[in-house]
């Protein structure tokens, strides 16, 4: 039995009959032979309430402080999450990002783990305590500043521990069974994934799946860790992300691992582009200096009698302002004739390494899309996904039918459980 | 213009409209060239709602992780602070008791300060900043766990840090003006004292005036550093509490400084003491075993015909059951006769260093009591204090004959000005 990191979401620690039901499960591990770590994320709605108190002090607070204000909500949960297990017979110790070993860049509200170094959590387990760790928070390395990780910085946090310290798993428990084949809220049979190779599991989390975030992933891949994506209210195992399946339970890979979508982009159209060379490179240096995420890209073929293409990319909606005053302000020296903002779009992407020796995947999906209907309008894959952009409105009927022409469908509509609140 | 620790409590930043009234108040210290580092205890009642969530989780929370809880509560205080003072244009950091080099011993929930190595808030005030720090925590030397320093603990964190920054003054902001010569809410005529000096301000806190408390004076007298308590609400002078009062300001000693009270005290009799060498230490050797803080102790003639004594002493009320328990315990090798506990009592005292030299103050002292119709049940006294226990009842009346007789009392009934909530 070797070393297991656990971490658990607000939503597990919303109250303190939430932090007893966490302590029991904890318990059991660590009875079940285990050293165990535990990451916690802050209570509930800890966060939003301390974000809501910033707004009121200051329209703009800064980095520094905001992120000491937000690492309390932590400090909070494992406090207490420490105490409930001690109340349960057995030894637990807390300990903050800082004292944890998390080290960050100094990118405050969003800074990066650039090392790990448990020693003090080491040493608490060799004295046999179970030890709770502050997710999401880390110190700087050159000012020992107090930093966040950024949203989802949690998992980030759990996974990062469990590759220093070496561990067999790292168990992320949440409030929804694993991974499934696509949004349960929106396809109903749709099924949980026992297995699934990190590569799937990135490219899912890049084209919208919410239970994990591309980071972590990222860094389960690079440390080889494994993942566990679990319920924390049932007993039931979940998802596992790996490199290849667990020796003791052979799971074939599927050709297709599942189907996401995602509304929360925008299109940016920018019309009547010089086409020659530089174009482009303007205009997405112009985007990438106002440090604007972009996702897709596409560039229509150029009309030949104007000499005029149109470059089409999608962001996030949040960030749709930014660009189009970053891109209006420079609109002299890249030289377009104007700029078409679409907030109405969706995307449904098909993931699945099993695409790269299926020739036929990419037919299927766009034959799957045309009989229901739906009009395709930007179009990008990568080795192992194929993404699409159509209305917003056609997405949730666009993936119920990607997820029945593939086979992905459940036999029961009731397969899906879910066990908590739904947040 | 030298440096200047400020420190507030939480009354004076319950919420986002205190956090920016404090912050205006600060940065006018800072416009007026001082340095300036301010010592910020929780938000309000935040520390009693993290006690509530620890007692749902654990009916005995442990010693560390209940420090590590309830230091979450200075830490969103002092960044929302920070943010404020930004947000009118000022630079600001803010410090947690470890970052700010707040040293203590490892004694979980009572800690105390044995060292304070300010270096990051030296190089925050070079470098322009306003430097705001977590009241009521520090660290561990040996263990470098989150400790805090119990209760006011925030004020010995301001005049701690003041002695090692070598501070020209620690202004303690509270909701009241300042020092009284008896509690305002007793004694309608009381006045605001303009200077006291260390010694007197000591016996009143140990006799239960509650704006300052005695560790925090006691730092303070050990470093000679001048503490000017004063309203976060008011723009008025406070009290001075110094060695001797300021140059500029010829204030004379007054023969008698106050009169403070206190009802949270219970009084144990020994009754049946033998009268033999030896007794009294067995008694209060089980007492100290069983970690209770006594306060006074009177042991009555003995009565020659039966050889035994009685021995009384007070206590907290909060400690009664855990001292009796132990004398019980104890009875059959201690040998006496019974236990009686009274909690209906309560004790007035006289403080003035002037008494040293006057030496009609305990006869007057007397017979104010006297002619009040009150009556003495105990006494003790020390070179600058007198005190009496009486029944609680009588205390308020007694207080008020006392500070009249002794013409402590204010011309005006309206001298009294509170600025905030009374709290």
């Amino acid at each position: 039995m070797g070393l297991v990191v656990q971490k658990y979401g607000g939503s597990s620690v919303a109250d303190a009959e939430g932090i007893k039901r966490v302590a029991k499960r904890i318990v059991e591990a660590k009875k079940n032979g285990h050293q165990v770590v535990v990451v916690v994320s802050a209570m509930g709605d800890t966060t939003d309430e301390l974000i809501d108190l910033a707004e009121q002090v200051s329209p703009m607070p800064a980095g520094r402080e905001f992120d000491m204000l937000l690492t309390a909500g932590e400090r909070i949960s494992m406090a207490l999450l420490a105490m409930a297990i001690k109340n349960l017979g057995h030894e637990a110790q807390s300990f903050t990002g800082s004292q944890a070993g998390v080290i960050t860049d100094s990118v405050h509200n969003k800074a990066r783990i650039i090392d790990v170094t448990p020693g003090r959590i080491r040493t608490a387990l060799d004295e046999g305590n179970i030890a709770i760790v502050a997710g999401f928070q880390g110190v700087s390395q050159d000012k020992k500043d107090i930093t966040t990780l950024g949203r989802g910085g949690s998992d980030t946090t759990a996974v990062a521990l469990a590759a220093a310290l070496d561990a067999e798993v790292c168990e992320i428990y949440t409030d929804v069974d694993g991974v499934f084949t696509a949004d349960p809220r929106v396809v109903k049979k749709a099924r949980k994934i026992d297995w699934i190779s990190f590569e799937d599991m990135l490219e899912l989390a890049s084209s919208g799946s919410k239970v994990l975030l591309h980071r972590c992933v990222e860094y389960a891949r690079r440390y080889n860790i494994p993942i566990h994506v679990r319920s924390s209210f049932s007993g039931l195992q979940g998802t596992w992300v790996s490199n290849e399946p667990r020796g003791d339970r052979k799971v074939e890979q599927a050709i297709i691992s599942g189907v996401a979508h995602d509304t929360s982009e925008a299109k940016i159209t920018v019309v009547g582009v010089p086409d020659k060379p530089g174009e482009a490179a303007a205009i997405f240096r112009t985007i990438a200096d106002a440090e604007v995420n972009i996702d897709m890209v596409v560039q229509n073929v150029s009309a030949a009698a104007t000499g005029l293409t149109d470059i089409s990319f999608t962001l996030p909606k949040t960030e749709g302002r930014k660009a189009i005053d970053a891109l209006e302000k420079q609109k002299g020296s890249i030289g377009f004739e104007s700029l078409r903002y679409d907030d109405q779009i969706g995307k449904i992407s098909l993931v699945g390494a099993g695409m790269k020796t299926n020739p036929g995947v990419t037919a299927s999906f766009f034959e799957a899309l045309s009989n229901a209907g739906v009009n395709i309008e930007l179009i990008s894959t990568s080795e192992i996904r194929i993404s699409v952009v159509t209305r917003a409105d056609d997405v949730n009927e666009a993936v119920r039918a990607v997820h029945t022409a593939f086979g992905l469908d459940s036999d029961s509509a009731e397969a899906v459980v879910y066990g908590g609140t739904g947040r």
